[in-house]
C-alpha cells in the first residue's frame, strides 16, 4: 500500500482541456490471453465486420473487432467531449473523516456530463461514426432512460434523428428522462409499441405487459433495419463501447499524479453491462500488466442481478429474443428477469465480454452488494460530499466504504478510487423510498 | 468591440483549484454613490448590526453592512467550494454556428454545483458563519426548492439541522427537490403548516390555500425566533448574499483571459432576487468603474414579474407580511402576486438593493423576456450545447441570443457572457409543457 505526501490540500484534480485524451485505449492486444470471439448467431462462426453492417456502421464494426492498442478520437468527437471533459477526480476528504478511515478515497465524477452520467462518452462517438457514413437517424432501447438521453443528446450534436423505445414501465413511471430525451429532440415510444411487428405481437399476446428491455431491443433493431436510412446503437456490453469509455481511466492516471499518488491501490466500480467499470479500470489494468503497478479492481454488482458472482462463463445472446451475436460472457441466462431494483442500469443478465474475460483471468474481482446497503452508502455520500450519486454508483461506493472502514491505522492506508458513474437527481424517488424504509434488502 | 486571436480551439476554460478566489468582492466602496441604507421596519432608522441579530448571526449581519472591498473567505468554506469550484466558463461554439453570429458566446456554468445551481455559493458560507456562532439549525423558505436544497446541502456539510418551509403548491407538485432536501437530511414542511401561529392562522382563514413564498418566510422566521438555537437564512436579495456570489464574476475575469479576451463586451444574467446576476456582474463592473473596461450588463427578468422594467425604485418590505427591514429597491409592491410561470426563482416582487442601485445609476440595463421566448432559447441551447438550462437561466440565454443574432459581420463581433445559473434537469416538466405548446406567452 502506498502513502501520500504531495498536494495535501487538493480536493479536486481538474485537468486542463489540453490534457483531454486524444486516443481511446483498447485492452485487447495487452491481455495475457485473447478473448473468445463473438459468434454469428446463425453459423456460430466468428463474427466479421461484414456481419455487423446491417445494424452498425463500418467504423464501429471495425472498432468492435480491432486489436489495435490505440484508436484516434476524431476531432469532431473531441469538440463535443470538451463540453464536460476532462471530468474531475475528487478526494472525498469529508467522507474519509466521517468514517474515520486511514484510506484516501477518491471518486471520478462522470455526473458532470450533459445528461449526468458516463453514457455520453460512447453515445457521442457512436453518433459521429454513423453520421459520417450517411446514417440519418439512430434507434435504440432504454430502460430508465440514461442511455436513451445520452444518445438523444449525441444525435442532436450531429444533426441526426433519434428514436428511442423506452420500456413501458419506465415510460409511464419515470417521466423525467423521457422529457429529457424529447428536449434534445428525440422521439420516444413506449415499448411494446404498435410501430413494429415484434411490438404488435407482444401487445396482442400480452395486453397487460409493461414491457422489457429485451422487447425494446427487438423493436429498435427491427425499426432500424426497416427504415433503410437508420442504424441501431447499443449503450454498453460491446467492445467498442468499452473502448470509448477508456477516456475515464486515462484521465484518472494523470489525475492521481496531481494528488501525489503513485497508483490506485483499489478501484471500485459498479457493473451492469460493464462499460463504466471497464472504462475506468482498463487503462489502469494496463499499468498492472506492464508491471508498473499492483492495483486491485473490484466490480460491484447488485445482489439482485449477480452475473459475475453467480452466473456462468459461457456463450449467450445479448438479448431475450436471441437475435444478437453470441457473446462469451458471465451470464445469468438471457431469459433471466431480475427483481425491479432502482439501479435500472445494473439489471442486465450478462456482462461485457472483455470485462468478463478479465474476471475469468483473475485480473478483476467481483462482489455483490444489496440494494439497502447501496442506498445507505449513497445517502452518507450525499450528506458528506454533497453529491447525490446515481443508484448504480451507490453500489461502487458501498464496496469502497466496506473496504475503507476496515482501514484505520497508517499501515492499512491505501488509495481507493470509486467510479462515480453519474448523479442521481433524476432518481430521487428511489432515495425517497429508501428514506421511508420502503426498500427491501435485495 | 473586441476581437479575439488567442486560444482558437479552447471550448472550456477550467481554472485549477489553486485559482479559486480567496476573498469575496463587495462593490459598495467602489460605487460612485453609496446605496441607500436598509431601514428598521419599526423606527425607519438605518438598520444596525444589532437590529439583525435576532435572525442572523453577527458574522453575516456585519457583512450585510460592510463597506470593506474584500472579505476573506474562511478556509472551511473554501474546502466545500472546492467540491465544484472553480466552475467552467464554456464557449458556446456550436450555438454560435447554429445561429450564424459573428459574436463569441460564452456561458459561466453554475450547474456543476452539488444541487445544480449557483445557490450553494451563499448557502455554504451562511451555514458556516452560523455554525461558528453555535447555531444548531437553520430555517428557511423555498418555492420550487433551489434555495432549500442548497441550504440543506450546506447544513449537512457543517453538521447543522435544516428545516425548510416549502410553498404547498411546490411541495405537492414538484416533489423532486423536496426529496433532494430530505436526502441531504433536511426536514421539509408544506407551507402553510400547523407548526407556526402564522401557518395555523392562514389555514384557518383560507382552508384551500396552496401557500405563498411570503407566507413561508413568515413561518421560517417565526420558527427560528421561537426555537432559540436556530437562525433564519435568506437565499438572495441581501448584500451579504450578493457578495458571496461574487466568486462567479471573479472567476470569469480570469477565464476570459484564457480565451484571449480583453473584456466581456456584454453580460446577460437572469434576475429574480438579483444575487446571481450581481455575483457575475459586479467584479466586472468594478473593472468598468476603474476605467479598464467598457462592459455592458443586461439584467433579464420575466415579463410576468418585471420589477426592474416596470417597478418603482423605492423603499419596500422584502416579504408580504412586512416583517423584514425596508429595502430601497425596484419593486412591484410587496403584495404583487406574479403569474405562475415556470421560472419560480424569478417570481419575486423586489430586486436586490445593490443591483437596483446600479440599475438606477445607469450602470446596469434591464430587459424583460417572455416565457415562451425563454424556453425557445433553452431548447435551442440544449440541442446545440447539450446542457438543459434552468428555466431562470433561459431568460439570460434569450437576451443574449437576440443580441448575438443581430451581429453577423466581423465589425459587429463581440464577446457575450451568459450567466448560466443552473441546470434544468429537475424542471423537465416545464420543458415538456413548452414542447407540447401548453405555455402561454407571459
Amino acid at each position: 500500500m502506498t502513502s501520500i505526501d504531495a498536494a495535501p490540500d487538493l480536493v479536486k484534480a481538474q485537468l486542463p482541456e489540453s490534457e483531454l485524451p486524444r486516443q481511446w485505449y483498447n485492452i485487447v492486444p495487452d491481455l495475457p490471453e485473447p478473448p473468445a470471439p463473438h459468434l454469428h448467431p446463425g453459423t456460430r462462426e466468428p463474427l466479421t465486420v461484414e456481419d455487423m453492417l446491417g445494424i452498425f456502421p463500418r467504423g464501429l464494426a471495425e472498432q468492435e473487432l480491432s486489436t489495435e492498442r490505440w484508436i484516434d478520437i476524431p476531432e469532431p468527437v473531441l469538440d463535443v467531449y470538451r463540453i464536460w471533459r476532462p471530468s474531475p477526480l475528487i478526494r472525498a476528504r469529508r467522507l474519509e473523516k466521517e468514517i474515520g478511515t486511514s484510506a484516501r478515497l477518491y471518486y471520478k465524477y462522470e455526473g458532470v456530463s450533459p445528461i449526468g452520467s458516463h453514457k455520453t462518452n460512447s453515445s457521442v462517438p457512436q453518433a459521429y461514426f454513423n453520421s459520417i457514413e450517411g446514417v440519418k437517424r439512430l434507434t435504440t432501447e432504454t430502460g430508465a432512460g440514461q442511455w436513451g438521453s445520452a444518445l438523444a443528446f449525441a444525435c442532436a450534436a450531429f444533426g441526426m434523428g433519434c428514436e428511442v423505445w423506452q420500456v413501458a414501465a419506465s415510460y409511464e413511471g419515470k417521466p423525467y428522462r423521457r422529457m429529457l430525451m424529447e428536449t434534445f429532440g428525440a422521439t420516444v415510444h413506449s415499448s411494446p409499441s404498435e410501430l413494429t411487428e415484434a411490438g404488435r405481437k407482444m401487445r396482442a399476446d400480452f395486453p397487460d405487459t409493461s414491457g422489457s428491455l429485451g422487447m425494446a431491443v427487438s423493436e429498435a433493431i427491427e425499426a432500424a433495419v426497416g427504415y433503410g436510412d437508420a442504424k441501431y446503437s447499443l449503450g454498453s456490453v460491446l467492445n467498442h463501447v468499452v473502448m470509448h469509455q477508456s477516456v475515464i481511466g486515462l484521465e484518472v492516471l494523470k489525475q492521481l499524479t496531481m494528488f501525489g499518488e503513485k497508483q490506485a491501490d483499489v478501484v471500485y466500480g459498479c457493473a451492469g453491462g460493464g462499460s463504466n467499470l471497464a472504462g475506468l479500470a482498463f487503462p489502469l489494468l494496463a499499468e498492472n500488466l506492464a508491471g508498473r503497478t499492483t492495483t486491485r479492481f473490484v466490480a460491484t454488482e447488485p445482489s439482485a442481478c449477480p452475473s459475475l458472482t453467480q452466473g456462468r462463463f459461457d456463450y449467450d445472446h445479448g438479448d431475450v429474443a436471441g437475435l444478437t451475436p453470441l457473446l462469451k460472457m458471465y451470464t445469468l441466462g438471457n431469459d433471466f428477469v431480475p427483481d425491479p431494483i432502482h439501479a435500472g442500469g445494473l439489471r442486465y443478465h450478462g456482462m461485457a465480454p472483455l470485462l468478463s474475460h478479465t474476471v475469468h483471468l483473475g485480473l478483476v474481482e467481483a462482489a455483490a452488494v444489496g440494494q439497502v446497503e447501496a442506498f445507505e452508502a449513497g445517502v452518507l455520500f450525499a450528506r458528506t460530499e454533497g453529491l447525490v450519486p446515481a443508484p448504480e454508483s451507490c453500489h461502487a461506493i458501498a464496496g469502497a466504504l466496506a473496504d475503507a472502514r476496515a482501514r484505520t491505522s497508517p499501515e492499512e492506508s491505501a488509495s481507493i478510487v470509486i467510479g462515480l458513474s453519474g448523479h442521481g437527481q433524476l432518481d430521487l424517488p428511489a432515495y425517497s423510498a429508501f428514506l421511508a424504509g420502503d426498500l427491501t434488502a435485495t
